[in-house]
C-alpha cells in the first residue's frame, strides 16, 4: 500500500487528498501534520503531494531530494524563481507540477489541441465557461488553459488570439481568433465548452465539475502513478500518457 | 383559402414568405409585386404582410386603412414617428407589429418573464447567445428581447440590469444583475439560452434556430390569425394566446 | 424567527433540513428527534417538516391537528389511503405533500405545461434525463413528472403518449408522443431536459441539480411559506404564486 | 484548378457536391453526367467522386482504374464482395472509401476513441442523438461510429458493449458498458454527443449538423486531398492526418 505524505495537511485541499488517497487504496505517510518536520514526512512517505504555500516550497524540495522522495506539486502562485528551483530538483527526483490537476481537464485540454490542430482555420473557435456567483476574476484559469491548447494547435499562443469581449458594433468575426465568454451564476462548480464551428457544423468540446473533490483525486492519481518514476520533471498529461 | 398580400416581395423575407404561406395552406393575394400599387394588393387580400422599408411604411398603412385589410407589421429600423402612425391606424384596423416572428423566440420570451417572476433575486440571470461570423454586432437583437423579459419579470429594464461583459478582476458577481454573452463562429443562424442559477440547482431556457425560414413561417402564422381580429394593436405573443 | 418540527429528523433528509434551516433564518423547534413524542414537536414547533415514513403518517398528522400546526409531508410511497388521510387532516390545518421539493423543478414543471399547450402538435416532445450510475429505475420520477406536465398541456396524460424507447426500425415518428430516454453515469445528481421541436427551431428547457441540498432548502422554503396558511390542501406550485 | 468528376450527379449528393466543389475552388470535370460513359468522365478528371448506387460500382472502378484517376466512394450498401473489389482496385489507384463524409464527425470519432482509451473504465460512456421526426430507424449511423470508436478505445467492439435501453428496473449501470439513446423531432439534421463521466466530473464531445452540404463539402475536400496521393486505400481520417 502507497503511503502517500501531505504537505500543507491542515487547508481544504490536504484535507480533501486525505480522504481521497483512502478511497484510492492509498494510505497516509506517518508524520503529515502542518506542524511535522517536513524531512520526517519525506522519509515515511513513498511519494509527496504538496499543496501548500509557495514560501515552503524550497524545504519541500530539500526534503524530497534528501528522501529521494517524489513529489506532486499542485501550489499555486509559483514565481519564475520557484520554477527554476523546480527543474533543478527535477535532475534528482521525479517532480510533477500541476496547476490543475483534473484528470477531465487534463485530457479535454489535449482533445482540443488536436482538434485545432487537425480542423483548418475556417474552424472558428469559441470558449465559454461558468463559475459561481463568488468567483471573483475571468475568465478563469481553466479557460484559459483550454485557450493555450487551442492556440498550439493552431501554432500560435492565446495572447496573440485572444478576443475577450463581443459588444456593440464589433464587425465581423476575424479569421484565427479565439472569443472568450464568461457567465457567473448560483454555486457552479465549474463548466467549460470549446467549440469549433465551420460552415454546416459544429463541434463541441465540454467539461463539467460537479464537485471539488475531482481535484484531490486527480492529485492522487498523480501521486501513485508518479511514485514509480525516474528523476525528471513530469506534466498531468503524462499520467494519462498523454 | 386565406389570401395574404405581401408588401416587399421582391426582399429576401418577402419571398421566403411567399413559400411559406402556401405550406400553410393560404395563397398569395393578386398584385403583390413591388412596383404594384399598395391600394389594389390591399383590396385583393384578406390580410397584409409588410416586410418592406420604414418610408414606405405610411402608404402601406393608408391603404390598408382604405381597404379595411388587417396588416402584419416586420419591418425594422421602425421611429418613435412610425409606432405613432402604427396606433392611430389600429383603432381602424387589426396590426401585429413585431421584430421578431418566431414563435419559438415569442413563446420563449414569455417564459423567460414567468421564471424571472417567480424566483426570487437569489436566482442569478445569465444569457448567452451563438450567431454565425459574419454577424457585426453583439448581443443580437433577441438576447436583448430575453433581456428585457427578464428584466420585466424582476420589474426592472435590461438598462438598469445588464453587465456586458466580464473580463479580468470582475469582483464577485452582484446581484440581481443579468449578464450577456456572445458567441461567433461558423453559419449558426441564432441559438439563445437564458441561465438562471442559485445555490445547488440551475435552470435553462434555450431556443435553437435551425434555419431562417422559421421567420417566414412564424409572420404567415401571426397573419392568417390576424385576419379574423378587430381592430387594434396586437403583439406575436397574442397570436400563441399568451 | 419561524420555529421548524421536523419529523424523520436522523434520515439524510432530516439532517439536510436542519442545516437548511438555519441558513434560511429560522430555528429547529424542540424536541425534534426521532424519538420523541410527535405530540411534544408539534406543539413546539410554528411548522412541521415530515420526511419520514408511510407507517409514521397517521401519528404524525394527528399530531398535527391536535396542535393546530401546518405541516409539508415529503414521506415517498404513499398510498391511496394516505392521501385520504391527507385529505382529511386538511380540512382542519394547512397541509402541503409532494414528491419534489426542489423549486426549479417546480417551476420547470409549469414552464413544460405552458409550452406544451401553447405551442400546436407539430411541436413535438422529448424528454432526456441523466443520472448517477447507482440509480436503478428508468425513467426517474422527476422526467415522469415533467412528462405528465407536458401531457396535460396537450390535454391528454403521459401513459396515452409516452414512448420509451427507440430502437431499430421503429418508423417516422408519431405527431402528439412524447419520447423518454434515460442516460445514467459517473455521479450526476440529476439533469432533465425537455425539448420541444418543430420545422426549423427547437426550445429546450432543462433543470441541472448540483447537489441534494435543493430539496432540503425547498423543504424550508414550503415550511415557511405555509406557516401563515389556511387549512387547505397545497402544492408546492403555491410557494411559488403558480 | 483541380478536375472533379462525379459518377452519381443527378442524386441529390451528386448535385450537391456539384454547388461544393465551385466554393472550394476545383472546377467539374467534363462529362459528368449520369449517362455519360464512365470512362469519358474518368479520363477528363483529376480525381473521382462517386454516390450512385453499388451495382455501377464495378464499372466506374474499371474507369478509373483505367485512366489512373483516383476516386472516392461514398456509395452506401456496400458488400464484401464490393469492398474486395475496392480492395483489389486499390492496389492499382489512390482510393478513399467511407460512409460519412463530414470532418467533423471524422474528427470527433477520432477524439471518443482516444478519450476512451485515456480514461479508465471508471469512466462510464453514453452516446444520445437527436434526429428529425422523419427518420426511421435508430440509433443513428453517426451513433453507431461513435459507439465503435469508444468501444475500440476501450479494446473491445460496440455489440459487446452496447446498452439500447432503460426503462423500468434496470438495475445500477454495469461497468463497461456504453449507452445509445436516441431523440427525435423537428428537422433537426443530426446532433450527436458522447458522454464520459466518472465521480464528481464529466466530459462531453458532441458534433452538430446544421444542413447536408457538409457531407458533400467534406467529400469534396477528401477528393482534392486524394487527387495527390500514391495507390492505396483509404480512410476520411487520413485527409484530417489523423
Amino acid at each position: 500500500m502507497t503511503a502517500i505524505g501531505i504537505y500543507g495537511s491542515a487547508g481544504r485541499m490536504g484535507r480533501a487528498i486525505a480522504d481521497a488517497l483512502v478511497e484510492a487504496g492509498a494510505r497516509l505517510a506517518g508524520g503529515s501534520e502542518a506542524k511535522d518536520d517536513p524531512a520526517i514526512v519525506a522519509r515515511a512517505a513513498d511519494v509527496l503531494v504538496d499543496f501548500s504555500t509557495p514560501s515552503a516550497l524550497e524545504s519541500h524540495l530539500d526534503a524530497a531530494i534528501a528522501a529521494g522522495t517524489p513529489i506532486v506539486i499542485g501550489t499555486t502562485g509559483l514565481s519564475p524563481a520557484h520554477h527554476a528551483a523546480i527543474d533543478a530538483a527535477a535532475t534528482r527526483i521525479a517532480i510533477l507540477q500541476t496547476g490543475n490537476t483534473s484528470l477531465g481537464v487534463t485530457l479535454l485540454a489535449m482533445l482540443v489541441q488536436e482538434a485545432a490542430s487537425r480542423l483548418g482555420p475556417d474552424w472558428d473557435i469559441e470558449i465559454v465557461e461558468m463559475h459561481h456567483r463568488h468567483k471573483v476574476d475571468a475568465p478563469s484559469g481553466t479557460a484559459l488553459l483550454l485557450g493555450e491548447a487551442a492556440a498550439a494547435g493552431r501554432g500560435s499562443t492565446l495572447s496573440e488570439l485572444r478576443v475577450d469581449s463581443r459588444v456593440g458594433l464589433t464587425g465581423a468575426r476575424s479569421e484565427g481568433t479565439i472569443g472568450l465568454a464568461a457567465l457567473r451564476g448560483g454555486s457552479v462548480v465549474g463548466d467549460h465548452s470549446v467549440i469549433l464551428a465551420t460552415e454546416g457544423e459544429r463541434i463541441e468540446l465540454s467539461h463539467l465539475a460537479q464537485d471539488r473533490s475531482i481535484f484531490a483525486r486527480g492529485a492522487v492519481k498523480a501521486a501513485l502513478w508518479l511514485a514509480g518514476q525516474p528523476a525528471g520533471r513530469y506534466r498531468m498529461g503524462d499520467v494519462l500518457g498523454l
